[in-house]
């Protein structure tokens, strides 16, 4: 289980956060709380850089070994290593992907295929197709739809007719429970809601499933195959919220991915036979609580992220509308010098009608946030930091106080008792 | 031992550059590789606030008690937590303190005395007076001597009369390696210079002795009680150098941190009856690497810290020299207009020769410098976040996944098998 550029503090804010809102810890903190894990500290370099990317993060766990940034599992010199859910699908487990991103981005790919370029996204659903895995659910679906794709082929008839269930919903993912059948879920097109923003959203949160309940779907198709399987479950929004500062986005995702991990730990205290990973690929923005409580305490009532802020404002906006804006999505007034630093984002277009990306300004949001939040960041990219791991169940013993990122690799297979 | 205000993004690059300057791990990393330790994750928060200063968070470990920030040990309504080397004492062990900031600073204060304000140095230091420990070693005269005391008294002269052996300088702390006295040396005011800084001044260097040396002529002096001994050592600059965002004190003070870390170590090993706890107070500025190996690398050959380029520079100064001060410390270049920038802070007295000390453009410096190195800062300040602990030897198994920083203290008796 990979929450996706996962600080110290992202995990340490995330607890806070349900502790003080909700009265609770973290399952994360609570695992570690009843002494039930083994942890890990992990070095995520990749091959060719000290700061990874996810394809090479991922690929690192996939295939053991450590490729160059923004391949998966390609060697620098072109060579292939074996993705650990086609060792496992070998041995005769079943084997399945959950993310909240695009089902075919860094982070389930590296654990899948060999692509020397992640960007390769329609391909790699491509590959899913003769893969044949158990269970892929999660976004992206432009990878699979006639109209997105390059070459215009319809990936979700190709997976129908090789025999899978396909979901567009969270109610049509409950209506195939008791089903044999693989199982393709892309629900939208990129990735998940913010969970910040699906709690805003009715109508969005009754048709998207959570990352928990596309991981509770996945465990129960999954875990009928008397052989076991093995799935990887990412929380990758929590990474995309680190890139643009976007503390609400961070943390509910974060709580997502938290709300994920119990399902899984749920399942395993059950089984006894399960091994649950959970850690991060790499850190990003290494952000942090600077301030006092009174401060961190205006997220618990945030209703939706800067992301939502920000694509929600045009270059007909006054300050005062920015203002209103913000307040509206989470509770305290900018001030207008602010406002107008935001609006200097948003150009209009030279022409009525053309179509005209803002550049959106996350970095200055996140910036101007600080002073009500105090929490800040560290940059927008991925750290070089050192991340949390940690492992309950049979098998959890092989974790040891440091270890590299390629080693997971054989400590999976070893844990399965998979020799390839 | 603590390394105080050691985010992650700290332990890991002082690893990272040791290793691609010296081809070596950091010591403490090598006792995580080499599975010879028993780590937890700290929660750092005080009694009062989400985030800790040094004075509660040693006073956690030192009284067992969360206090208010500010306080040594001294509850919000005026009660007593009575400080762990005052126990161990009790108890017939020799006890000790050393620093590389005053030894009437907050870190080692925690472990030592009551007292409702940390800033009350000069009185704290006459505590240690009455106190009696065995060895106190690190910087701070000016709270000894009576030139610099608010009440004049010259506490030097009564350690001396006290049977105290006082040491200034590192061959006077040599040359009492055999004596059975007690010991005390504050080396010189405020705190040891920067370990980047020392290394490039020879007379400074030979005059003032490493974290290390003081840690060796501590342990040296203490382990000759049978009944054994108990120390706090500190690498107070490492947080110094976290507040003003100086990459090069920050990460070369770590390992000057981790080389005193070494020689305790090399002591339990051989000893195999001693404890060592490696952690550190709060996370500060969490600082990361986001860039290329090519950046960091820059760092190997730095000569001086930004604190001794910002002290050396005066309002009299070109662009051009400030451009030339950087390079001579750092290596490379900045350009005219961060020259400039740098220089805005430099305001000429408003009378000559009036005193007019500047307002130094610590967090401007680093801002200018993460282009060069590719670290970047979140912050000037501590930060909420999980701390990592290592603990080696008898009783390191008593440390569990996760623990709260006032936990430590009935460990750390544990361990000793002192009962209070």
């Amino acid at each position: 289980m990979v929450s996706d550029g996962m600080s110290t503090g992202t995990l340490n804010m995330a607890d806070l956060l349900l502790q003080r809102k909700e009265g609770r810890r973290s399952n994360w903190l609570k695992l570690y709380e009843q002494n039930l894990v083994h942890r890990g500290l992990v070095d995520t370099s990749s091959a060719n850089a000290l700061v990874t990317d996810s394809a090479a993060g991922s690929s690192a766990w996939g295939g053991g070994v450590k490729v160059p940034n923004g391949s998966l599992n390609v060697n620098a010199d072109g060579s292939f290593n074996k993705p650990i859910l086609q060792k496992f699908q070998s041995a005769g487990k079943s084997v399945g992907c959950v993310t909240s991103v695009p089902i075919a981005h860094a982070t389930p790919a590296g654990f899948s295929v060999n692509s020397a370029s992640r960007g390769s996204m329609d391909d790699i659903a491509k590959q899913y197709l003769d893969l044949k895995f158990d269970v892929l659910l999660g976004a992206g679906k432009e990878n699979f739809s006639s109209e997105k794709r390059k070459d215009k082929a319809d990936l979700f008839d190709g997976f129908k007719k090789a025999g899978y269930d396909v979901v567009n919903s969270r109610d049509e993912l409950r209506s195939v429970e008791s089903s044999k059948k693989p199982l393709l879920g892309a629900f939208i097109e990129s990735a998940l809601p913010f969970a910040l923003d699906a709690s805003s959203d009715r109508e969005l949160a009754a048709k998207i499933p959570s990352l928990a309940e596309m991981t509770d779907a996945a465990i129960k198709k999954l875990s009928k195959n008397p052989k076991g399987f093995v799935m990887q479950v990412e929380g990758g929004k929590v990474d995309w919220a680190a890139h643009s500062n976007d503390v609400g986005g961070l943390l509910y995702d974060q709580i997502a991915f938290d709300e994920a991990l119990k399902v899984a730990i749920d399942f395993a205290q059950k089984d006894k036979e399960t091994l649950v990973i959970f850690t991060s690929d790499h850190g990003n923005a290494n952000p942090g609580l600077f301030g006092s409580a009174a401060n961190f305490d205006k997220i618990q009532t945030f209703k939706n992220t800067n992301d939502w802020i920000l694509r929600g404002i045009t270059h007909r906006f006054t300050p005062a509308q920015v203002i209103e804006r913000v307040e509206a999505a989470q509770g305290y007034a900018i001030k207008k010098e602010e406002a107008e630093r935001l609006l200097t984002f948003y150009v209009a277009p030279k022409e009525e009608g053309l179509y005209n990306p803002y550049k959106l300004p996350f970095k200055q949001l996140g910036e101007i946030q600080s002073a009500y939040t105090s929490v800040s960041w560290a940059g927008t990219g991925h750290s070089a930091d050192f991340v949390e791991l940690g492992a309950f169940g049979p098998g959890s013993e092989l974790i040891k106080p440091y270890l590299k990122n390629s080693d997971l690799h054989q400590i999976m297979l070893t844990a399965a008792q998979v020799r390839v």
